[in-house]
């Protein structure tokens, strides 16, 4: 029976592409305004194909930002209910001038598919919705209970996600979760995250003089906010690249040499993610590989800065005020509230007094840390062993799924991380891609885990 | 014969001020290619409205940059020749949602005229084509010889001035030269400047990894451009304000205590200093006050950042590259080239290896201090004097007027600066702005003017 979903899948491959193509020309940017009608247009494609397969309850779940599109299929008496989760939104596109092909064009060339979206998230939780429409299709039923929460506002952190859940918590409940956010270590290895660091995302902005003043006029008596900013920044590392925010470190816990030695499986070496990165050289703190690096410490970055007359030439200002975006990826254990209050406490402490400074918390979210030692995971992993023929590799991920760490807290049920999109996808850059291949391996696998999946009841 | 010029002058107030609305509205920011033509309209008002007056010998003296417009009179025989300094481009109007009125329409309100290029410096250069006018409409000759250089690329640092000096020697030399782009402080005390700081215009690019990269998987490991650009920005100042660059201060002239006392009659106050500002706290180095430290000390400021994300919300990126543009103001006897020299050295010893730097020179231009007890600086203050009813002070400034540092180097004659706009005048910010009276009153002296210069022969 499950050979007869797996073959219809592969023979109607090209349709599920053709409808993925529909979904991917919608540029729906969270982030921007200007953007809202193509997410109203990405949510209203949602809700068509959802119902179009045989899903039921369709419906748009609201938040106090964007809304969630949801669907299910309850008719498997007995069998576990799966959650799965995705995004339609997707990151801005810019630069768009380093883009080969047009964003929200998707091209295919050579083995690739390319486009703003690919692999973050829709070519993946469209596999998920192929493989349920196949098997709807075939058998007119699933192996499983299903519910689908594909969300809007990923890219922007999630906001509206937490508090939906816990307005619609019967809607939402389910036996195990599968978050199909995730990446491969490479197309053929399969790999199941069960670890996120958090994030704190922050803006901070000094005010100097009201207005740009003229920096020969007042050069070297009015403080200079852009250099004031850059004093702040440069507070946070010291030269061992370690944090310096005071007791920044204290709740982050030790890792076990078993969960180092499971990690440690993970296929990628340090030649690997320079590549990924395209940098020549790697940072690390003292004592720990790069590798484990990004997984399992916390990190600061700047992610924007901008102050002052930045076109071409000279203009000779003191500019009135600076703005800095600065994230912190935190890990299991640290509180993000309580982070904030560090980071704020260190900021004001260190802020001149010739300004005044203001901290803004744009979004947070713990780390997210399961047992990967439960059944479910455990059926997942064989899902995916049987459609890629190889040993699940176990990981956890530098990056932040907010609704993973929302679904975790409020539901503590075992939860997945999985996906389809490989190394060199350029995640959150141009030239995003999703490798094309893996579009009919990821339905086959979603098709073989809901299947193992049920065989736990 | 002097009283009927200046009568004339007053009579004929409102015609000037019409002929000058016309120049003012003119957009002519040399900085900007948009405004190719309006640079090129501005040349063409001025060289119609020389011949008009009937100045001789009007033309376009090519530079590699803006064409300076020329124009003389040189039928006073025995008498010195005066060559008569200003600007025809001005800033750009940016942040244009500041100003009161637009920027291009030059409105009164109150005493004032508002508009972008009125102290700086249309209204200056305009008031001494204004006392030509006048004497040569009253008595169809000028007291001295005059030659005027009216350029077009004083905000993008004067570059092709020096040059077109150099190559038309003849057509611009001269026995004492008027800078008029200076100020007064306040709107009854005429002024002369006998010094100004250099600058040097610096840019710094930071370039790492070859695209932005995702925080949550690289966070950690590969080193954040505009963080390490903070580190770098932040390395050039002490907490006592003072520069850090090795050697900065090597070449920088203590000042005599007769200087110091001259200066000190400059009638500023730190109070003064702060309102013009519009800051409640100055900072200084220690062991000098806020009005010397702007005028004979060194500075350096950050005028511009920029990296990554700047946009509304947060995107989780670690830039690919990070840019500063950095100017530090210079003092007589600091040599632009050796700072520069010293500033690429600092940068290069502190850079991470882990990116590529790249350090430009946007402009540079040494300092001026010229002797203040020469006969010519004595019969320009005379002039001054007659005409404001008051005791000329005597200053430097801590801005740069690049065509002053080129006209002292290039021909070694007496020098001043005066100019008769005020503080408050909003130069290179929004609601720019230049007192109405002394728009009248600065045609009176400079007509008083050029009358004590012909007795000097």
């Amino acid at each position: 029976m499950i050979d007869q979903v797996i073959n219809y899948a592969l023979k109607n491959n090209r349709i599920y592409l053709k409808d993925l193509f529909e979904l991917l020309r919608i540029p729906s940017v969270s982030m921007e305004p200007k953007h809202n009608q193509d997410m109203q247009k990405a949510r209203n494609w949602l809700v068509k194909y959802m119902n179009s397969i045989g899903l039921e309850h369709v419906q748009l779940v609201n938040t106090n930002a964007e809304p969630i599109v949801y669907g299910n299929w309850l008719h498997a008496k007995g069998k576990p209910t799966v959650l799965i989760y995705g995004h339609y939104d997707v990151q801005p596109e810019e630069p768009v001038d380093l883009w080969k092909s047009s964003p929200f064009k998707p091209e295919v060339r050579g083995k690739y598919l390319y486009g703003r979206g690919t692999a973050d998230n829709k070519c993946q939780h469209f596999i998920a919705l192929a493989a349920v429409a196949s098997y709807l299709k075939v058998n007119s039923e699933l192996p499983v209970n299903i519910k689908f929460a594909i969300e809007g506002g990923e890219e922007t952190g999630s906001k509206g996600f937490s508090q939906a859940l816990v307005q619609n918590k019967k809607l939402f409940s389910h036996d195990v979760s599968l978050i199909i956010d995730f990446g491969m270590p490479n197309t053929s290895t399969p790999s199941i995250g069960y670890g996120l660091r958090g994030i704190l995302y922050t803006e901070i902005i000094l005010r100097g003089p009201k207005r740009d003043l003229h920096s020969g006029l007042f050069g070297g008596v009015v403080e200079n906010p852009a250099l004031a900013l850059a004093d702040l920044l440069a507070s946070f590392k010291d030269s061992k690249h370690r944090i310096t925010i005071s007791n920044f470190y204290d709740d982050v816990i030790r890792i076990s040499s078993a969960e180092k030695s499971l990690l440690s499986k993970y296929p990628r070496s340090e030649a690997d993610i320079k590549k990924d990165a395209g940098v020549e050289r790697l940072i690390h703190e003292p004592g720990i590989t790069p590798e484990l690096q990004k997984k399992i410490r916390p990190s600061l970055d700047v992610n924007g800065i901008i102050s002052g007359f930045i076109g071409e030439g000279g203009k000779t200002i003191i500019p009135a005020q600076a703005m800095a975006k600065v994230s912190m990826r935190l890990v299991p254990n640290q509180h993000p509230e309580k982070i904030f209050h560090l980071f704020r406490q260190h900021i004001v402490k260190r802020a001149p007094k010739t300004m005044s400074v203001e901290i803004k918390k744009l979004a947070s979210e713990p780390a997210v840390l399961t047992n990967y030692h439960q059944p479910e995971i455990k059926a997942i992993s064989r899902g995916l062993e049987k459609a890629f023929y190889g040993k699940t590799v176990f990981n956890r991920s530098g990056g932040s799924i907010p609704a993973a760490g929302h679904i975790s807290k409020i539901y503590n049920q075992p939860l997945a991380m999985i996906g389809f999109s490989t190394r060199g996808d350029n995640l959150h850059s141009p030239n995003e891609n999703f490798y094309l291949p893996n579009f009919q391996k990821g339905i086959e696998a979603m098709i073989r885990i809901l299947h193992e999946l049920s065989s736990l009841s």
